[in-house]
């Protein structure tokens, strides 16, 4: 159904690229485990299953996508290395991924990024080179640093490669479920829900596809309705994971796919948080709990349904956790 | 080996009594997980496989002797119930498995207890009696309630029934894993390394067992060391579910078969809970980080060794986390 004139549709990734990204990236990421709670059962009237990708290498599901990238690296591109800018979870994943295949790895964060994620990039081998926050000098810094190094860039979410290997996520999910009714996962620049479209309109194609994200930076339920991709200035919530607008790539696989963007308050997040940790003992960030607190807020969207929700990761700052703020 | 004279020795339960647990309580708790990092393997120098007692239902592996203890009730108990004293896990888990028995439970707690754990115990269908928050006030509102219902006493760990339920964890352990050296769990009552006892003696005599606790409650090292129990006076320690003592039953298996009790300094505790939290990203108690805090103080006891590591329970309160105080 893509039309092939189209400089996007030439990269959408098939599924064929899942089950080869699946198959390279194995030897470096968890099968991470699917937890239930009863607790949480009885609370939404609905049956879920995480995905736990918090217990993910690196943290985050993010590196999925990083490895399949580095890994599927042509041998002449090895020693120029890989680069991105990122302050989040993909530094931290291709950093991972980058020291996993011995190669360099150059990530371009603002001087104000967290001291944590920081000393994380460089634990994993990766090498910073740090810019003013503002976007020109992003974009600046980050342009020499390719001119440099000639390193492969390889973006957060807007790439065929990164989307193809987030997509084994939900098929590990699918695979580790007796069937599912919907699957549901945070959005924000779109990876994660764009690899789950990308595996279940091939595998499910009946199963339903639900993004969630926070009130506060809902530009894509406000792209999913009006048509086209409009993106937020700087928005502000405690799922900093969730900040980043929709791109080309990842808008086609939401337009095509996904069922709704649901949204959430800072409030019912924190507390969606705060219950995921209490109940079911695990670690994760604000972001992970977007999707259990749009299903408190639509019970009736999810009652007495089987649903797949992805925990998305877990690097959390646990000297800064929101319901201990003010 | 055991002197049939000696009334403590008629009551020490078997490994016939663990397979009998076992098969009791199955259909209600989970086989909790075995956990790895290879953060802490790297850090440790030793390899640490993590039975997650945390995701164990009712939080803490106290469910296992609690409900041995409910499920062996026979027929002409039931309507009179069970009663303890506890303000921790003891005291959620008995209510867990009397509600899942349909029993009443009764649990005697000073009025100074968290909020938290009253509503947990509540929720839970257990009735709460309040005391003061003093050993007499305790003991008389006891008596009074045994008295009054007729109830039957479930020790938190003084008690062949519950030692025989936490012994069926460490049954698990081995067979989720392939081979160990030795085990390693927190000690406060002794109710969880007397299980471990129980079964390592039968199936693993060869494997070393190791009791870990604070030095600021460290009267299972000094009892070990004495050859009789002593026990602290009000003991101030983070690891607020180690503070009781040992007694008779308890004393019996760790002078038996313990290899060494090994202890750690609160703030060494406190590093090993949140390292543990941010590494594996699981929800544990002060308690539970007392092991590994007692690893790092001894590496050269572990390293290179395959390492049980018991992991007791999850509920902790997320609004006071240790490492945030003060």
């Amino acid at each position: 159904m893509t039309v092939h004139s189209d400089p996007v549709a030439m990269t959408i990734p098939t599924f064929d690229d899942v089950i080869a990204a699946h198959e390279r990236i194995m030897p470096h990421i968890h099968r991470t485990p699917v937890l239930t709670s009863s607790y949480l059962n009885a609370l939404t009237g609905a049956e879920l299953f995480f995905k736990c990708e918090n217990f993910q290498k690196a943290g985050a599901f993010k590196v999925r996508g990083a490895s399949n990238a580095v890994f599927g690296l042509s041998e002449d591109m090895l020693q120029r290395g890989v680069a991105t800018h990122s302050s989040g979870n993909h530094a931290l994943s291709l950093s991972y991924a980058a020291g996993r295949r011995g190669i360099p790895c150059t990530v371009v964060m603002p001087r104000t990024a967290p001291q944590a994620k920081k000393d994380a990039v460089r634990g994993y081998g990766g090498k910073i080179i740090e810019c003013e926050p503002s976007t020109s000098s992003r974009e600046a810094t980050f342009a020499k640093v390719v001119a440099e190094t000639g390193a492969e860039f390889v973006h957060p979410y807007n790439d065929p490669r990164v989307i193809a290997g987030q997509a084994t996520c939900s098929r590990e999910l699918l695979e580790q479920t007796d069937g599912l009714d919907a699957v549901i996962a945070p959005i924000g620049g779109g990876g994660m829900i764009s690899g789950t479209c990308l595996t279940l309109s091939r595998l499910a194609p009946e199963m339903k596809i639900y993004a969630a994200e926070p009130d506060q930076a809902d530009d894509a339920a406000r792209s999913f309705r009006a048509g086209h991709i409009i993106a937020d200035d700087a928005p502000v919530t405690v799922a900093d994971g969730l900040k980043v607008p929709l791109k080309e790539l990842t808008w086609h696989f939401v337009k095509s796919y996904v069922t709704d963007v649901l949204t959430a308050s800072e409030d019912e997040i924190i507390e969606a948080m705060k219950i995921t940790w209490k109940r079911m003992k695990i670690v994760m960030e604000p972001s992970c709990a977007v999707p259990l607190a749009t299903i408190l807020r639509n019970p009736e969207v999810f009652r007495g349904k089987r649903i797949g929700v992805i925990i998305t990761g877990g690097n959390v700052d646990l000297d800064h956790l929101p319901w201990l703020k003010g």
